[in-house]
C-alpha cells in the first residue's frame, strides 16, 4: 500500500554549452521527481523533465495527483491503470489548465512513472521485463485510449498487441545484444566548430554509428558548414541527424531544409512550431524523401494521432517524461505501430527509463529496434546509470525503471 | 513607470449548478489576477480564467513574468508589445513547459491583460476606445505574428487593418446601439428540465434572442429532449447553440450531432477534444451545413491557424483570458478575418474585457457584430460590471478594461 509520497525539485547545472540548442540556449536539466513510499519499504521513483525555471510548478501539480494515491495498492492500480490515468487527467478543475498538456500533464507524467517504477520494484523485475511478460489484455488495461476511437479502438489495440506475439521470441535476442544508441552530444548549439569536429571523432571511437547536430542558427550558413563537418567526420556510413528545435518559420524551413539535403541527413528534427501539424505536412511533402522527426513537444496522444493521420513524420520522438508518462508513451507507440512509423524516443530522462521502453516496443510490439538517443551529462546523478558499451545500451537488470537519483 | 506588482488568487464559488457542463461538473470560477502598480498611482489589472484547483500555479507563473516589468514605462512597452510578448513567451526555460500553452501561457495572459488595462487607464480611455484610435501600424506593433508567416505576414496583417478603415466610421454606430449579447446561463448541465424551461422564458423576457444549452449527457436522449425544450421556448426566430464541452468521441459526435440537427442549432460547440483538428474537420464535413464553434481550449494562434486552414470551424471562440491575453486575441481575430470566420469570444472574463474587444473587432477590423456571450454569475464581484439592457451590452465608458474586482 502506498503510504506517503515526497516530491523533489532537482536541478542540475550543465557546463560549457552542453544541452544548448537554437531555442534553449542555457538550459538547466531538471526533474520534478515523485517518490511513492510503499508500506513494503519500497519507494517508486518517477519524474518529468524540464529545463529549470518552473520545475517547482510541475512539482506542486504532481503533489496534487500523488496525494490521491495514498492508501492505494500498486498492483490494484496497475491492473486497470488506463482508468486511473483517465480519471486523473480529467479531474475537472485541473483539466481546465490543459487539457492534457503543459504543467499539469508533466506532473501526471511524474506520478505515473513513479507508479510504474514501484510496480516493477515490487515485482523484483526491471521494467522492460515486467512489461514484456504482460498479456496483450494486461497491457491494454494500463492505457487510456479515449479520443482515439476513430483510429484505434480497444479491440484494434488488443489486436496490435496480439499481432506482436508473432516473432516475439526471436526479437527477445535484443536483450543480450543490447539496444543501439545514438550520440546527441557531439553538436550542441553553443559548441564551436572545432569542438563539434573533435566530438564526432570521439563518438566514432566510442562505437556510435549515428549522431546529431543542433541547427537553427541565425545565419543558415553556420548550420550548413557545421552539418558538413559532421558528415565529413562521420563518413557516409554513419547516420547524421539535424535538430532545429522549432527555430524556423515554415518559409525558412522550406528554404534551409532544401540546402541541408546536400549532406544527406537521416532526419531533420523539429523544424518548426510543434503545434503546427499542417506546416509539418507542407514541409514533409516539399522535402521528401528527406524525413522529419518530431515529438518531444507533442504533449499527448491526440496530437500524435493528428500528426500520424497527416503522414508527415518519418520518426516519432515520443518521450515518457514529457507525455503523460509510460502509459501514454505506450499508447502513442501503439498508434505509431498502426501507422507504420518508428518510435525513436526523445530522452528527457537521459535514456534511463526509455532503455526499458524501447525494449518493450521492439520485443512485444514489433517496432524496429532502430536506436535510442544517448545523452551522458547526468550519468553521475543516477544510482544505476545507463551503461553504453561500444555505442550500445546494455540491458538493465536491476528491478525498477532505473530512475532513482542520488541525493 | 511600473513600480511593483501584486498577484491575487481569487476564487468564487458558484451555486446550484451554475457553470456546470458535461466535463466540468463542479467548477469554481477563478481568476489569477495581476495588478501592476504604476508610479502615477494607477493600477493595471488583468487576469486569466481557471476553474479553481491550480489557479495558484497560474499565479506563481504570472509573478515570474510580472517581475520583469518592474521599472518599465507602459507607453514604451505597448509601443512595441509584439516584441515584448514574443520575448516573454519564448523565455527559454519557461517555454519548455508549453510552449505557448497551459499554465505558463495563462500566466502570460494575466500579465498581458494587466498591461493593456494600465495602458488604457493611463490614457484615461476605455480600452475599446484606445484600440480603435490606434493606427494599423500601431496595432500590428502590439502583435507577435511569429509562426504565422505562411499565412499572415506583417505586411498582410497591416493590409487587413488598412482594409478595415473602409466603413469604420459607419461601424462606429455600434457604440451607441450597444453590442448584442447571448445568454449562456439558461441551460447549465446540472440544471433540471424545468429550470432550463424557466430560464429560457426569463432570457426571452430579458430581451435575449440567442441562448445556449449544455449537452454531452451520458444518455444522448437527455440532450435531445432538452434541446427541443429550449427550441420550443425560444421559438424559431431565436438562435439556439449547443455546447458539448469536449465530451464526445468522434464516433459519438458523428452520431449525436446528426440527431441534434432536427432542432436547428445555430452551432454545435466543442464537440470533441480541442487538440483534435482533424476530428473536427471530419465532423464538420459530415454535419454541414450545421456549423461547429470552438476555441475556448485552443491555447495559441498557431493551433487557431491550423483550425482555420482546415476550414472546419464556422465560429471561432477565442478568449483573451485563455489565449496569451489581448495581444494574441487580436492576432487570432486578424487570422479569422483573413479566413472569413466570425469571432464570437468565449467569456472566461464574464464579458468584462471582451465587451471592449468585440467593439474593436467590429469597428476597426470589420468583423461582423454577431453577439457576445453573457454570463452573469460574477457580476457582483466586479467594480464596473458589464451592463446588459434588453439583451444588449451597453458600451463601457470608464477608463481601462473593466477588469477590476472588488476586494
Amino acid at each position: 500500500m502506498i503510504q506517503n509520497f515526497q516530491i523533489r525539485d532537482r536541478r542540475f547545472q550543465l557546463n560549457g554549452g552542453a544541452g544548448s540548442d537554437a531555442i534553449h540556449r542555457d538550459p538547466i536539466y531538471s526533474y520534478a521527481v515523485t517518490e511513492l513510499a510503499d508500506d513494503s519499504g519500497i519507494t517508486g521513483t518517477g519524474f518529468a523533465f524540464t529545463l529549470g525555471e518552473g520545475n517547482d510548478l510541475v512539482c506542486k501539480a504532481a503533489a496534487f495527483y500523488a496525494e490521491q494515491l495514498k492508501g492505494k495498492d500498486i498492483e490494484e492500480l496497475m491492473a486497470n491503470f488506463g482508468h486511473v490515468f483517465n480519471q486523473f487527467s480529467n479531474q475537472q478543475q485541473f483539466r481546465w489548465l490543459g487539457p492534457h498538456k503543459g504543467v499539469v500533464h508533466l506532473a501526471l507524467a511524474s506520478v505515473t512513472n513513479a507508479c510504474y517504477d514501484l510496480w516493477a520494484k515490487k515485482r523484483g523485475l526491471p521494467l522492460w521485463k515486467l512489461l514484456i511478460d504482460l498479456s496483450p489484455e494486461q497491457i491494454i488495461n494500463t492505457l487510456d485510449l479515449s479520443y482515439l476511437e476513430d483510429v484505434l479502438t480497444r479491440e484494434q489495440a488488443l489486436q496490435l498487441m496480439q499481432d506482436g506475439l508473432t516473432g516475439k521470441q526471436e526479437r527477445n535476442d535484443i536483450v543480450l545484444k543490447g539496444y543501439p544508441g545514438y550520440d546527441t552530444s557531439v553538436g550542441w548549439f553553443n559548441y564551436d566548430d572545432e569542438m563539434v569536429r573533435a566530438n564526432c571523432k570521439k563518438a566514432i571511437a566510442a562505437g556510435f554509428t549515428a549522431m546529431k547536430l543542433k541547427v537553427g542558427s541565425t545565419d543558415p550558413k553556420r548550420d550548413i558548414r557545421r552539418a558538413h563537418i559532421v558528415r565529413e567526420e562521420a563518413g557516409d556510413h554513419c547516420k547524421v541527424m539535424l535538430d532545429a528545435n522549432q527555430q524556423w518559420t515554415l518559409p525558412q524551413a522550406l528554404s534551409i531544409c532544401k540546402e541541408l539535403q546536400s549532406m544527406q541527413p537521416y532526419w531533420i528534427e523539429e523544424p518548426t512550431h510543434p503545434d503546427d501539424v499542417l506546416a509539418h505536412k507542407t514541409l514533409a511533402d516539399a522535402i521528401a524523401p528527406t524525413k522529419i522527426a518530431l515529438g518531444e513537444h507533442v504533449p499527448n496522444r491526440i496530437i500524435f494521432k493528428n500528426y500520424l493521420q497527416t503522414g508527415c513524420a518519418g520518426f516519432m520522438q515520443a518521450d515518457a517524461v514529457r507525455l503523460g508518462g509510460v502509459s501514454e508513451f505506450i499508447t502513442v507507440s501503439l498508434l505509431c505501430k498502426k501507422y507504420g512509423v518508428p518510435v525513436v524516443p526523445h530522452v528527457g530522462d537521459m535514456g534511463q527509463l526509455h532503455q526499458h521502453l524501447v525494449l518493450f516496443n521492439h520485443i512485444s510490439m514489433g517496432h524496429e529496434a532502430l536506436f535510442l538517443e544517448h545523452i551522458p551529462h547526468l550519468q553521475k546523478h543516477f544510482i544505476h546509470p545507463a551503461q553504453i558499451v561500444n555505442g550500445v545500451y546494455q540491458t538493465p537488470e536491476v528491478p525498477g525503471s532505473s530512475c532513482d537519483l542520488k541525493n
